[in-house]
């Protein structure tokens, strides 16, 4: 009897499922659900209007994506509930809630239902920055160390600003909330019964550290006299590694999915950093790029490296038995989609239609037939700030070289030329510190559908770039995770390589790096590199001012 | 009875002819012709190939401006032959032709027709670059003087270069020229029988000085051995000062016109030379700039000033008994109207469309809704080189700022604020060394058409803007010429002021300063000029390095 893993993908507007077949590897059958309420942005459910940049999410539709993608799965692939040995799950980061002892959630409570801070708060929601300044500004001015880790500053994405600002907001909610929890977790805790943190969003959202834990009660009553008991009170359950079984499935949970109670459940991982398993990165010298509308680069080393400009590390993070870096570049894809927006002519979008091609095969092309430095541009890639590195939002983009021959595909070929370099520096960076890149792996849709771009960061990098055999690699990650959580008593894995080896995927072709092209590349390369560290390393702080001024219209 | 002049002004495609009222200024008719022959590229008129850079016209041309506007000016207006007591010409240079000792063109002889040589060079023709370099490394090498007063640095669309190209690949065609001679003194000839060189092309683009004369046989033999004698050989004929009278209408020159033999002609002038006195520019502390597909800025001063990177200044080369100046900006209307071309996105053309405006209006609305620094972007607006300050051909564009967020209209607004920037430098840089400019004079299309830029050349050089009046300026300066070239004793003007005053114009409305947004463009300057001499004066020569890379593939 074959077989199988679920992987469950909790992503931004949906929820993925995954059947895997576990000796081969083979993607059986899959099915996508939308979360009913999206993001929920502008108002509540109930008509409470939303500030800007609040983000929430109904934690119902994550409930409703495994009542109605697990059992649909198994259905569509003829396979039974008793062939799946393993569950696991990944899910956007921070994105957080308040719950009850019992795992309710408070935004499900009558009495809650109309307070913004009992809902989820999702990844992107951004308006704690006034809390998430706070947090920074302390820990800074008491030098506590553990905000070296996360290039001294803290996110407005992350746990602790989000939570704060529910304890100032909505003090009720704030008492009320027994723990606050990732999404990942409450829904590994839904399946198992058990409460847990997984050590990947704890380290890399939650200021956690394997050795030292959390932040001290002296640092959090600093920022906020009713923050001192924070770690005790309203993040219980222990830290546990990721790569681990959380649990199995319980009686309400089988009810949920519609598996057989007593599956084993893997422990909770982040999309991004559970995901290098499925592109079998799972050991030190491969990075993985995740290229979309920006890039995540993740990689691992057996020991602890302090990494210039290089927000957050954490042991256990992506492979337990490593420490797991992430770097990442604020504005890839949506450096392109914001091209061809703005600046593509309509006379091109006629050629495209004619041709019958997209606009961006169509600007591929015409750039394609161009040659390395023919059209005497260079960009620096921080239209969105720089994430890595440099670390510094404040920075913006720049575009050098133009002249009256200039066209739009060439600035288009900048600045993907631009990505690559990026990409590069982040690369020499980890190597420079000690974490040396051999192998370069790249996923998402442009790494997939886009040669072009792809033979260029092979060009610029100098590396053979191989690509994620998987569409959707992130929810075969999680199935993998699942076969590892089985254990090889129940038919599954008990070794991270030889679970990547066997149920990872690689797509057979490869770019490999153009020896003239790179030799070129490294002239441009060296040019990126000069304007890099003028503009980014306090030289010349014209974007930071142009930013400033800008701001205070 | 009342009188009148003509001024005729000779340009790149066609010829104009405005009929002025002497004691008004009023412009009372016009006509314009365009020349049947257009600029001759690709190939000659009886089927002979050109190379690229080959840009020519056939001087017949000019004779059928002359016979097909004139009399037809008059006619339409009711003006009688008589009425009319001077004729002024400018024209486009360095515009050149080889002639015969009876001032007959060589291209018009049968046995040169097919001798690209024997043509009309217009002020474009590219392909004596190797020539114009030639002239510069000697002069350099000798430690010429004059070469100085062109910033180091000879022009292949000079006069000298593009006689050495006739030396050296038609040395028939030098050997029968009995002299080379610019096209505005050419119609001189063709209306005086006079041969004379106008002061204002021998200065600008001639090498001439009005102490040291023409450079040293020496320095044209080391150029080339067949060159020694090139002045007294092939550039026969005074040195004329413009603003004075070349001499009275012949015969012939009636016949060709329809006016009446005897009526004063002035002394040609260059068209952006000449052009001041239309718009009531004679005298120090005053700039005109003609704004087009490139700028050009015209100014004087009573002492001779060598102004760093200024390319050209001539004594009575603008006005008489001044030193007159002239910078430019290569790229200002091609800058605008290659943004349009390039990167407008469809979205915006139909908006236009819809709206009922042209795209430069639409762009124009969008962007004057902008404040000054609320795109947080700037520019070096150096898309064609820097021709004045910097003098440097191989500098390039630059953007900076850009974010997810740049919309079109601020890039293209950033573009517009770069070219006053680089005005208000070249301003600053005559006032540092001794050439003061307290008013600002605009003229051509976009100054007449463009509030909003003009409104922004004010606010960014703290000046008042005021407008060319005449939409025909350059005809209308020639028109001025002519009636000081017939002197008070036949109805015109002995003096300059009083002449610009009585037939100049201005427009009433001027454009004045925004005391505010002088102050934040003063910060936006400020870093402009950072970038200009980071880039422009050798600290990263990345352009350059650009630019050559680029032109090597």
């Amino acid at each position: 009897m074959e077989k199988y893993t679920i992987g469950i993908d909790f992503g931004t507007l949906s929820g993925r499922c995954l059947l895997v077949n576990v000796a081969s590897g083979k993607e059986v059958a899959a099915s996508v659900y939308e979360y009913p309420h999206g993001v929920i942005e502008g108002s509540l459910p109930y008509g409470r209007k939303l500030p800007i940049d609040w983000y929430l999410q109904h934690p119902k539709d994550y409930l409703e994506v495994l009542e109605n993608t697990v059992k649909k799965t198994l259905d569509e692939a003829g396979v039974k509930p008793e062939q799946v040995i393993g569950i696991g799950v990944d899910f956007t980061a921070c994105t957080m809630l308040p719950i009850t002892e019992d795992g309710t959630p408070l935004c499900m409570l009558e009495k809650y239902r109309s307070d913004p801070n009992a809902y989820v708060k999702l990844w992107k929601h951004h308006s704690a920055q006034p809390q998430a300044d706070r947090l920074t500004r302390v820990a800074q001015e008491r030098k506590e160390n553990f905000i070296k880790r996360y290039g001294g500053k803290i996110s407005s994405e992350w746990m602790l600003p989000k939570i704060l600002q529910t304890l100032e907001e909505s003090p009720d909610v704030y008492r009320d909330t027994y723990t606050f929890l990732e999404a990942g977790d409450w829904i590994v805790l839904q399946l198992t019964g058990k409460l847990m943190r997984n050590s990947c969003a704890a380290g890399a959202k939650c200021l956690w550290h394997k050795k030292s834990g959390f932040p001290s009660k002296e640092y959090f009553k600093a920022v906020h006299p009713g923050l001192e008991n924070v770690v005790e009170d309203k993040l219980k359950g222990p830290v546990v590694s990721i790569g681990t079984r959380a649990g199995l499935l319980t009686e309400a949970g089988a009810a949920l999915t519609g598996l057989s109670a007593g599956t084993p459940v893997a422990v909770a991982h982040l999309d991004a950093h559970g995901a290098t398993i499925g592109a079998k990165v799972v050991s030190e010298g491969k990075m993985l790029v995740m290229i979309g509308t920006s890039s995540c680069h993740e990689l691992m080393c057996r020991e602890e490296k302090e990494v210039e400009g290089i927000c957050g590390y954490v042991e256990d993070g992506i492979v337990p038995g490593y420490f797991g870096y992430e770097a990442g570049q604020s504005c890839v894809g949506d450096h392109f989609s914001w091209f061809v927006r703005n600046c593509v002519p309509s006379s091109y979008e006629e050629a495209a239609k004619e041709s019958g091609c997209s606009i961006y095969e169509y600007l591929n092309r015409k750039a394609d037939a161009k040659k390395v430095g023919e059209s005497g541009l260079i960009a620096l890639d921080w239209w969105n700030g720089n994430r890595s590195v440099l670390a510094d939002g404040e920075l913006s983009g720049l575009l050098l070289g133009c002249t009256l021959q200039t066209k739009p595909e060439d600035i288009y070929r900048a600045l993907i030329e631009a990505t690559a370099f990026g990409t590069r520096k982040i690369m020499e960076t980890f190597a420079e510190y000690g974490v040396p890149v051999d192998e370069i792996i790249m996923a998402g849709g442009i790494a997939r559908k886009n040669p072009f771009i792809m033979q260029i960061y092979a060009d610029v990098t100098g590396r053979t770039i191989q690509i994620a055999g998987s569409g959707q690699n992130a929810a075969l990650s999680s199935a993998i995770w699942a076969a590892l959580a089985a254990g090889s008593e129940n038919g599954g894995y008990d070794d991270v390589d030889q679970a990547a080896e066997k149920m990872g995927k690689l797509m057979d072709a490869a770019y490999v790096p153009d020896r003239e092209k790179k030799r070129q590349y490294d002239i441009l390369y060296k040019e990126y590199i000069a304007l890099h560290d003028y503009f980014g390393r306090g030289t010349n702080d014209v974007m930071k001012r142009l930013k400033r001024m800008a701001s205070e219209i």
